[in-house]
Order: C-alpha cells, then structure tokens, then sequence
C-alpha cells in the first residue's frame, strides 16, 4: 500500500525503503527505533518499540524492509507502529524504481534531448565548454537531484531542472531577439552544474548533506572556478568564459539568496527567471496535485508559506 | 536630422515635436522659452533665448515645429541655442509617424493577433469576459503606452507588452502543463488595463500625468472594480471572475510594489514572471541597443542603476 | 468554577463550551480525545483518555459538557484530564453566555450609538452609504467578531471596535479642525466590514476560518468592491465613494500589512490611527488585567512579543 | 505684499525679515549677498548683485529690511532681483510679529491652559515632578519651537503641539479607562521638553542648529536624565520617576527612529500615537490648506513624499 | 563524572550544582521533579520521577545535590533519569569552584590588571571618574557575568569582557595614532557596567532575571545616568562625561541593537569593534573548542545560526 | 601656495597636477576648459574661460601646469579662475611626489615589513601561498590605492591598509589564543589583492576606472580564482587554499556588501573586523585632522553621513 493512501487506524503490509534510521531511549527508558520510510509516494516516520536483536547493524538507510504495522496519528500526521518488521529475502521481488521519487522521464533520454540543445548552438567556443563540462560530470548528473529539500529533490531532478529551463529558454529565444540563445543553453545547463559537488548524494538521488567546501564556498563559486580552469585548459575564448561566470554568479539575483551581483548581460537576467519559473511550477504543481479543486492546501514552506488553492479550472502534473 | 545623431558644435535644421514648453526668467532677467523637443530617435532640451511675438500661444506641446538651432552641451548631454523657430506651414510635408517612439509593429495587426489567442480560449466564460473588456477598451488600446516612462512608454505599447507576453505564455504554456492556459492569457491582457484610466494620455502616445483615480486607488483596484462589475452584468461565472481579480491583485508580487498578496494559483504566478521578463528584455534592449560591443552603459535607473555590459556576443533588436 | 481560577492538583467540576475536538491516537496506541473548553474566562485544553461510546458523534464544538476533571500541568500552563463527561440534560440551567466571551456593552445598545453618529452626519450621500451598508450587514453585524484571535477576537466584538473608535473620533474631531468628520465617521464604520465575508464565523462569534474570496482578494479589495456597488446603485456623488473606497485601501498604512498606498488625505491618516489605538489598547488591557502591579507580562505575542508591565500607578477595564 | 502673493514679473515694495544671509561671489567674479527673506506667509530666495558699501556689516538674520525688487523664477520658484535695499528707519513702524509664523494661540494663554491639566492631576508625585519640570523651561518654553524644520517649526510651536496632544489625551482619556490619565498628561508635557537643550533657537523662534549635547546624546537621553536629576532632588517616588523615564525613551516607538525600547506601558503606547496625530495632522494641514480642491499637492517630504489630496470636502484651518 | 563525558546507556553517580528546579505533573498525573543541574563542564536535564518526602524545599537552585542515575536520551540530547538523590553531608568535601563555570583568571588578579590599566591613563578627569565607578560596583564586580545566556556568561565575565578588551585596545592603540586611549579605557570599562543594575545575578554568577529598572530602560540608558551622577558629584570636566556617555549610548552601533545614535568619535567606533571582536571570540571558541579537527558545529544561536568549521589548522582555548 | 589654504577673493599663482579635463560649451555657446587640479593638500576645480590654442592636446590628465588664477566661490566651496596658463618647462624644477596624496611610509618600507610578517609564518603551505602571490602583484602593488574614493585612495595605500592591518593582526593575536596567525595574515594580505585587477590605476595611484572583469565579477571572486589557479600550480595543501579563499569570501561579512557567506572559522571573523577597524581609523581620521576641537565635521558621506565631532581630548594623525 502507498505511504500516500494510510488512512490512521488501519493496519498496513508492505516494502519501504528505510530513508534515515535513529536508536533512540523512550521516557521509560527503553530503546526503540526511529525510522524514516519512503515509497514513491511519499515518507512516514515509524516507530519499532520493541527493538530486538542486532538492531544497530539492520535495517539501514538505503535498505528495503518488509513491515506489518498499525497507522497512528502523531500532530496531525500519521506514524507507524511497527508490529513486524524483516529484511528482504532472496524470493522478495522488489522493484527499487518503485520507492525512489523519480523524474518523469529516464535520465538517458533526458541527457539525448540536452545534447541536442547543444547540437544547435552556433558560437563554437561556447559548444566546446559545455561539452566538457557535460563529459566532466556525465556519471553523477545520471542520478542527482538539484536540491536536498525543495523543488527538484528526486532522482535526476538535476537534468530535469535543466532540460525544461532548456526548453522554455527555446520558447522565449523565439519571441525575444536581443538575446544570444547559445548563452542561455550554455548558462542554463551548468547554473547548479556544481550542486553536485556542493552536495553529497547517494546513487537513488536522495542527498545525504554538504561537503566542506560546499559550506565553505557553495555551488556558486565552485561553478565559476570549475568553468575558469576548464576554460583555461581548452583555450575559450575568455570572453565566454567570463560571461557564462558572470551568469552563474548572478543567477540567484538578490545578495540575501547568494548573488553578490546582479545580471549585467540580457541572458543573465532571462536565466534568473528561466529558474524561477521552473522552480516555482515544479513546487506549486507538487503542492496542488493532491488536492481537491476548490480547496486550499497547508502553508507551503517553500512557498514563503503560502497557501495555496487549487481553483476549478486548475489543473495538474503527475511528477 | 535625428537627435540621437547631433554632434556638439554643429548647426542644425529640422522639424521636431514639441513635448514640453516652460516660460522662464534668465538671471539676466529677460523671458526665454525652454523646451523638450522630440523626434523617433529621442529627446533634446531647447532654448530660445530671445523669444520674441506672441511665444504664449505659439510653439506648444502636441505640435511641430521648424527649427534652425545649434548643439551646445550642458552637464554631459547636448543642448539646443534655438536661432530661428516657426511653425507648420501649409507646404511643410511631415509624417507625424517620425517624431513619436511608436511600437515596431502596427497596432491594428497586434490586436489581430491577440483577439486571435482570446480565440483559442476554451473556458466560455474566460473568453466571454475578455472579449467584453477589450471592446470596453478597444479605442485607447489603440495607442495607449504601457507606462509613463518605464518600459514601453511608447505609443501603441500596452499592445506591445499584451502581445508579447501572450507569445510567451503559449511557448511555456507548452512546457509546463499544470496551468489552465485560458486563465493566463486572460491575466496578461487584462493585468494592465486599468492604466488606460490610471494614467492620461493624448493620442500620440505620451502620458501627461495621473488621474484623481489612480492616484487615490491605482490601476491593479481599479482594474479589479471594472472586472467585477462587468462580470457581475454578464453573468460570469464568479470562480471565473474572482481568479482573474486575483490575478489581477497579485502579478506585482511584493507589496512595496502593489500587491498586497502573493499568487495563490500557479497561473497568477507566471503571470508575475512573464510581466517582468518582458519589462526587463524592452528595458535592457533599449539600453544596450546604440552601445558598442565591449562596452557598459550608464546606470540605467530602472534597472537599480546596474551598468550594462554589452558583450561581443551581444545582439539587439530594433524597437 | 471559572476556568482563570483553576489550580494544578485541584479536581473540578462544572459546564463548559467545546470549542474544539479531536479524536487522536496516544503513543500507547489507545484512542483519546482532546478538546478545547472555554467559558468566559478563558480556555483550556483537556484529554478524554478513556473515551468509551460514540465519541464521534458527542460532544462536538458549540455543545455545552458537565465535565469533572483533575487539573494537571503540561509546559508551563494547566490542562484537564477529564474524569467524568457528559453532555447537557433538560433539567440543566446553564446560561450560554457565560461560556462566550462577548463585548461588554449589549450588541443593541452598540448599534443605537453607532446609528446616532450617523445621525450627526452633515454630507447627505456619506449619511445615504453608510445607512445602506450597514443596512446590509445589520444581522451580521450583531455577532461578529473583528478578528480570529487578535484583537476584539469577541462576540460583538467588531461593533464594539467600531464604537469605540466612533468615540475617540468624534473627541479628536473636537481638537483638530482640518477633517471632515463625516468622512471620518464613514470610515470608522466601514473599514473593516468586509470580515464578514472574509472570515467565517459562528453566531456565538466564534471565527472557523476564511472564505475562499477572504484569502483571494481579502477585506480591504472586498470591502472596495462593496462601495463601489453600492454607491453606483444609490448614486451616490463618485468623489464620496472614491474617497471612502482610498480611506478602506489606505488604513493599514503600510505595505507589508496590505495597504498598497498612504492615505492621501488627513481623513485616512486619522482613520489609521484610530483603528491602532483602539487595538492596542484593546491588546493592552487584556493582556494586563489579570497580572499584579509592580509585574511583567509573559510575551505577548500579538504586541512584538513585549513582555507589558503592570506598575504601581496603572489600571484596567473589565473586558 | 505678502511672500505668498508674490507673482513671477512684477515689482514690489516691502518689509521682510532677513532669515539668512550669504555673500558669493559671481561666475562673473563679483561679489553678491545671497538673501533668504521670509513673512508670515513664508520665505522667498533674494539676490542682491550690486552689492555696494558695507555689506558684511548689514542686513543680518533677525533684522528687517525694506526692499524694491522685481520678482524673478528660478527652478519653479519666485526669486527676488533686489533693486533697492535699506534697514530700518526710527520712523518706520513695523510689527514684529507679522514677520514670523506664529502659534495661532498667544503662548500665555496656552501655557496657563497646560497648567490647568497639571491641576487636574490627582497623583502628587506627578503633578509635582511635571510643576518642577515646567519652571526650570518656563522662560524658553514661551517662544520655542517643536523642530528645526518639521511639524511645528514656528515660534511657541512646542507649547502648542503639547496642548494639542494634552486636549486629545482628554478627550481618549474619557473613552480608555485602561490608562492612568496623569502618566499620559506628564509625558505629554515632557516628551519633547529637553529639545529646548537639543536645538539652538533665537527667541523669534527660529532654530539655529543643534548644541553639542544634543547631537552626542539626543534630546530622548537628555530628558531622561534631566528628570533623574530632578526626582532625584524632590524625592519623587523612584516608581513615578521611572515610569515617566520610561515613556520618554519609547514615544519614538522605533529603534530607527531613536527609541530603542517600545512602550511597555499602555500609557506609553498611548503618547506614541498622539504624538504622531499631532505632528501628520498638523503637516497635512499645513500642506494642504492653500490648495485648491481637486487638487494634488507637490511631494511632501516629511510625509514620504505623498502628494496630498484636498478633496472637494476637505477642510483646513489657518495655523 | 563531568557531565560533558556522559554517555547514553551509562549508570552515573557524583556531585552537581541545582540550576534550576520545577515541580511538575506527568502524563500519568503524579508529580516528579525537572531539574537542570551543572558543572564546571555544562548542563543536564535531569527527571526524578519518585519524588518522596519534602521535594517541594530541598535541592534548591544554589545547592549542590549527590545523585545516582541513568544516562537517557531525549531529542538529541542526554537526559538524568535520576535514581537516588540527597543534599551535601557534613563529610562531603566538595569544591563549589568545580560547578560554576568560571573565567580563567582569577577575579582579583583581573581587578588589578584592571586597575593597572586605568594607572596608565594621563586625563586626570577620566582617571577620578573611573576610579570613583569602580568602586561603586567592586563588590558585583567580582563575580557577574557579562550576558545572561550568550557570550561571558560565567562567573566573573564582565571582568573578563573587559579585560581582553583593554588588552586588546592598548595593542590597536599603538597602531592607531588618532584615538585618545584614556577614553578608550574608560569605555571598556564603564560600557557594560550598569548590567549589574540591569540583570539580577547570584554570587556564583548565574543570572537569574532582569530587574524591573533594566526592562524599562536597559543597561545603555542606565549606564549614562550613572555616570552623569557620579561626574556631577565629582566636579569632573562636562566633555569628559558627555564624551564617555556618547559611548556608553553608541557601543551597540545600530539602533535595532539599541544604539539610537552611531558614534562620532574615534574612540567609540574602536570601542564597538573591540567589544563585537571580544564577544565573537569567545562564541566562536566555545563552539568550536569540542568539535574533532575538519567537523562543522550544529547551528549556533548566537551567531545567525552559523555551523563553524574546526579547521586542521584551528586552535582553540581553554575557556 | 597648496590648495587647502586658498582664500577666496585671493589671486594665486603656482604648480597643480592635472587631474581631470574637460572641454565644455558655455551658455554664450563659448568653449572652456573645466579642471579639476590637485596637489598633495587637496582638489579643486578650475575653469579656463578663455581657452586659446590647441586645448585639446595640452594640459591632459598626469601633467604638471603653472597657473596664475583668482579663487572665487562656487556654491560653499572655492573654485579658480584661471588667468595664465602654461605647462612645465625644462627649467621647472617640480618633485611630483607633492602633487600625489601618498601613504605616509615609503612602498618598499612597507613591503619589507609585510615579508617580515610572511618570515614569521610556521605554516609552510600558507608561506609559499602568499609569497608566490606577493611575487605576482608585486609591481602593482607598490602604488595600487586600495579604493577608488573611499579608504586608503592614495598611493600605495593598499600596501598601507595590509600593513596597518598586520600589525592589528599581531597585537591582537597575542591578545586571542584561538586563532592560526599564519592564515590570520594570509587572508590579511590576500583579502583585496585582486583590487589590482578590479580597477585600473595609473602609476600615481589614482584609479581611472574598472575593467570590464571588475565590473561583471568583482575583486572577491577574482581573488578566489587566483589563490585556486596558484594553489594548484604549487601543490599547497587543498585545506589552506580552500580556508583562504573562504576568508576571501566572507571578509565583506554581508550579502548586500558582497559575501554571500558568513566566516565559518575565528580567523575569517577576525579578518573582518581588522579590515573594518583600519577602514573607519583611516576615513575618521581623514574627516577630522583639519577640523578644530569641540567643533563637528560636515556629514561624510563614507561613514552614513555621520557628522563626526572633534572633541577636547582628540588628536590625529598627518596622513
């Protein structure tokens, strides 16, 4: 059964994949276990009272169990009782794809539709870098999402981030014209190119924290050196390298949010909104998809708290 | 001879139009006319020192005028010492068409286009709604600028701002799919139109200043009364209406700019976005466009006095 | 016994109001209610840890339960761990509103006040429009709160913050010449009327939640709106509607509190600070009516978390 | 002819007080005394080119000229060409007080009725601490202003304002009974007092500039140690003392506006906001009261640079 | 054992300071003790769920209990589930110094250092007024800390705050020859001096409130009347006390943090940043003093919720 | 005669470097020359009414002129009419060094005291780091100003600020025992290095301009570019070079001044506020050398516009 459709109550059977796993001391004094589980549809914390066995070396994150168990209610939230719990068996036929939040399309055929984009771009030292750059990165960009809480924060949500600002970028390069549309794809695909050394992330997209020089420096300025070095080794045009630099400093717009300057280039600014939009779409379509039309959600943390109403003539996305 | 091409020291003739005209007293303590003359190309401040006849009733804003003048510079601009001036003369043969910033395309040809995108429209009641308030507003679209003197304040230029927002709304609108299409190209023709009574405006296309209304209300309540009541004298739907005032209440985003609530629906917030992205690429373009690549602009003061930087890569259009 | 009288380790009894209910599941797995009681005095959260029978459908918000209880101490403040429950019984005489706190003056006597401020007014068509509103609110009107839980958060309690601030009105009408009264008046009465289309409230003036147009458009767009078909229905003079309208958009003064604009006129400066005074001084006194002299409050929330003093010399008001 | 009267190309004859008074020198490299000269209905720009004999000796601040001069603009503005300039005669017979905008209460009469409230006042440490208080001002409180150059910039400006804001504390004294009425009354009459040490003014009223102590430490810290001070020495109750400190310290409400703590006391919140009616009612009156009605005023400064509306039922009075 | 070495699943025993203590009612309605208890090494909550005999006047805050107890866990932390407790024994010979977390140096080798500083000064007047107020406050002076919960908030941390800071001041003020160094003394030590009036301490150096004085005015506005007594009954040179007063009100620097004015003297511009160097240093040090080499800190409060990084090059010290 | 010390009215005749020209048309569409002139005392503007002879190619910025000119007074501050002019001649006999504002210790002084400072360091990674950067620079760096019109905007002035800051650096870090000197003094000396490639500076130490890398990128993420591209090259320890490109990031401490991140470790905290201290000790001191004491400066705009005060006891210093 999907973690989505617990109803509290009910007793429930099935495999989930543990997401974080916690040994903890109950007032009375006894260890249980904290779980966090997860299937595609969502995550519920779950509580094992009576702990038994190797508990420390079981059931780790990245693990699937198979669990029986009682659905409470905790603050407004469902919780697990767990009653029975194991690992799986060699006769559990479980398809991993199945507890992971994934974007909608296979990453392969994202990566195609990318170096698509690049195909047609016509400045030839920018083509140069972004190819590199797209080599350099190839084997993480498969899995990684582009960010660990909010919009994107599923398996591949990084291509998918890029390649639908890559399309959109597309739409609008047909309506405005005072813009270099090779800049915009090139600004585009590596903006949070860096993300994934900023962050750590296992091979199922979830992120597990931040490197050090992810805290010391951020996405931001390890993006720029990257471009600098790789720039410099294969000799671009160093006004390139210099204008996509400046479109990765200034993408996040506004000092507070990591941007100590702003856009002085017309692809800088339409990058800026080129990842809000998308931001802002993918957060907004994931707020309303499971609500009833003419009513409101919760305040959406990400959304400056918002609530959000799904109006009658609304409409949603299944990612 | 176009403004934008006097050079300091010479000596000019040409028609121009007078956009302003003040009588002031030189310390000297004689009467001279100061005026803002204009062409397709730009503005000039002109000086007649010795005015002479009846120059109360001459020369005033709204007509043309023959002048032999030449270019002086004061404070970093050029300047007029105006030497002879006379008006129209039956035999003059001038295009009014040359001396008012008008938008590049025809305006009948973008409300073409534009009642063509109401005609997609698959909501009724949507569709209904827009086609009433155009034709409420069909003559002073015709010309109306879409600002004082921010972006698009040029004759025809809410049309211009309507049309290319709409070309960008279906772009995206093929790429994100949680949007009701109808809903958001009813914000972006609707989003402004209030300015046509917020603001006065001649025929040509300046504005003269602000009305007792909008000073005391604005253009968005303004705008959210008149759907209201058209609304209610068609019979709309009142979901229809209310997402559409809301649209209206909310694409300035920020309440420091005159939303006093964010977007609770994902088609207000695009609205918000496809406004700015239109704003900045008109504001940017007309920035860098007479800029010679590699260079920086001055503070633009629309853009929180950012210099520009227009790269070698750089292109811009011709409106 | 009054709920301000309860003390940790007492046992009570006697009746009180269900404000809210909720059925919840412990970490032991059991069911148990938790409810919200009030009477005049205050309120309390209590626990039905053994709740037997129908629980579902007894005891629902707006009954009145005879409740016997042990008062225990949770965070700082008591709560109830119910002992005996039960709902009321013919032969029980208990009087509704001394479970509801409600505005100190009858909500008859209120009204009769207010309608002789109108009495005064000298401006034909201010005295026509408010006569018509209030006309179309009167039953609301008797019972409504102004507000969910900040200030005057009491039954009647918006025509108690209307009187009041009448009163203080027409004292500082007396000191400054430079305003006219009526519009004033007119102000006062009408500024915050549309909460009661904003928000949902019981006729015990208990407020549920917010309308879908309350958190689309809100009360100050909503109550803009109103006049304005109103007065286009009475004919009333444009210039009375469009400056009550700038009174109603202008009273919260600042943006970020919605108020896209400042009022432009002496009568909408005055109109703010009446509607700030009458709040904090309502917040004030409630806040400090209960605490010894010569002490400090807890913080208060609603007044930026100041921690108020009572000193040797200061005072309060019953309400 | 009074200031206010003055038309751009006349010539006119007259008697004005010398407010300021600057020698220059000329681009063309002579000297030339720069006037300010001001009436009771306000002040106006002179210039005097041929400036013969001993100009650094004459015409000083705080003297009255007679001057012929023609009437000039400069930047939208009337500036006088002086063509004829002497002081005063033994025969000429002016009154001073037309020269100088005034409080429209003559200063004995206003403080007699302050010290009618100070009687009323029932709590003796009070009455006898603001008693003590007004002595030690008597003699500059009957000609100083309440500002350099905001509200109540004219002479006995701070006499009048207090009695404005003592009248308004009445009148919400009689609809508050949370409040203590004699607090309210003291920090009335002290809250502003130690301006009178802050700012340097000629006793027509006009202030100088600002003494060393009040731009080190601020009239809010030099009031609060005076009335230390004060206390101290009558053995006034530590409470009362305190509280009234208190009172000073928050009636700017605002860290940034030099308030570092907010009222803890309901009195204090009280000052606070019949310190600001006082001041916007009196700056809105003074914008307003020449304007036409259905007319804009120019940009306020001191109110944010709001455009006052007078609307066809505003009202002014003559102060 | 100190509390810093506990580890959970252990069974402890030893001596503890009583921080605090509350009588509180479980879940289950019986009544058990909330202790906060501490050494030399941090703090520890600690339940006595059996609460027998007297609890209600034994283990007060101040005493120092002997327990037995379980190491427990409860959100992150460590928890006393506390086994056997009783108070000191005639025999027990413990050393209250091993408590109370204390500065490094001793408090009368710091008063003379102290005081040796102040020798050096060469303005007799700063010198008297010095002196004079630190005898005022040499009883308090020995053992108050500098903060309630932040930065010195141990025994004897004023002291220590002013210290480092003369220390430090007498090295910046052989780098900086513009800065008169008798006042940069006197504000080191007089800045913070009135927290002996504005906190209510024990003599072990824990802070137990605010007084009622230091919540209506703080410490800055209590500091400057202070010390406008003290230079008043001494005769002392009226710039000399105005100047120290000006940078006692603008140590803080910015109005939010209770400045009203910034400094306009050299000397209280050094004296802010030494005293922001002094309190980082310390914060920055006690949060990183226990993390491994290449570890970040969890967020600290104090310092905008910054997670520090313990270099492999980092050092700390041992307060 | 130097510049500070012209009186107006006065005729003066000497030598003055030419630091700005401009060929300007006059009202009476006449051409002059509008200077601005400087010797080692000051500015001043100087305007050549009659410019004879080929004006365009003589008397450019970086050359010395004789002029004889009267000083005259141009809106609160003098100006000179030039009477005579004429460039230098073989028999001039000019030291430059009088017309360049420079720092008070000789270039090469400065520098060896620096690598006294690097001597020190016991870090060998940190030593070899800044050395081969100081290599870099090292022309440069002996007459770079450290800003364009702020701190330090003379000769060699950012070899001045690294220099006071160092010797802070010492005497503060015998001071704090928490702190690595080595990285203290890298990040010292490193923290604005790339200020060399921000702006363009003539070898007199005025700055002309930014470069176009300056403006799109700004010296802090420049300067992280190099220590990385220098790091690299030499195999420093990747945790040196990572900690001083954070120490660079941060050092502005705020966003909104150009850090989006706040220092992680002491030694950035440190940084900051070193740089602070000999910023506002340089600019303070500047606004008050010339002033006389118990007197106020104007508002300097550098420091919020604060009107510093010169008080009985200050002293300055002659740079």
């Amino acid at each position: 059964m999907l973690i989505r459709d617990f109803k509290i109550g009910e007793e429930i059977t099935g495999y989930y994949l543990v997401k974080a796993k916690n040994i903890k001391t109950s007032s009375a004094n006894k260890t249980y276990i904290d779980f966090t589980l997860q299937d595609i549809s969502g995550e519920v914390n779950a509580k094992l009272w009576e702990a038994k066995g190797d508990v420390e070396s079981q059931y780790n994150p990245g693990e699937i169990v198979k669990i029986m168990a009682s659905v409470t209610q905790w603050q407004q939230t469902s919780q697990l009782k767990i009653i029975k719990i194991r690992g799986l068996l060699p006769e559990d036929e479980v398809d991993f794809s199945q507890f992971i939040p994934t974007a909608p399309i296979e990453a392969q055929t994202m990566l195609n539709e990318i170096l698509a984009f690049v195909d047609e771009m016509k400045t030839e030292d920018v083509k140069r870098l972004v190819l590199a750059l797209i080599e350099v990165y190839r084997k993480p960009l498969m899995y990684y999402p582009a960010a660990k809480s909010n919009h994107h924060a599923i398996k591949s949500g990084l291509l998918y981030h890029i390649l639908r600002m890559l399309r959109s970028a597309k739409a609008l390069g047909s309506v405005y014209k005072n813009i270099n549309i090779d800049l915009v794809y090139a600004g585009v695909i590596l903006h949070d190119i860096e993300k994934i050394n900023e962050m750590d992330a296992t091979e199922v997209g979830v992120v597990e924290g931040y490197t050090k020089e992810g805290q010391l420096l951020g996405h931001i300025i390890m993006g720029i050196k990257r471009i600098d070095q790789v720039s410099e080794k294969l000799g671009i045009d160093p006004e390139v390298s210099l204008l996509i630099q400046h479109m990765i400093l200034t993408h996040h717009y506004e000092p507070e949010f990591g941007s100590p300057k702003k856009p002085l280039i017309p692809e800088g600014e339409l990058l800026h909104y080129l990842d809000m939009i998308d931001a802002r779409m993918y957060d907004m379509n994931k707020a309303l998809k499971d609500v009833e039309p003419e009513q409101f959600t919760d305040p959406v943390f990400v959304l400056d708290r918002r609530k959000l109403y799904k109006s009658k003539y609304g409409t949603s996305e299944d990612y």
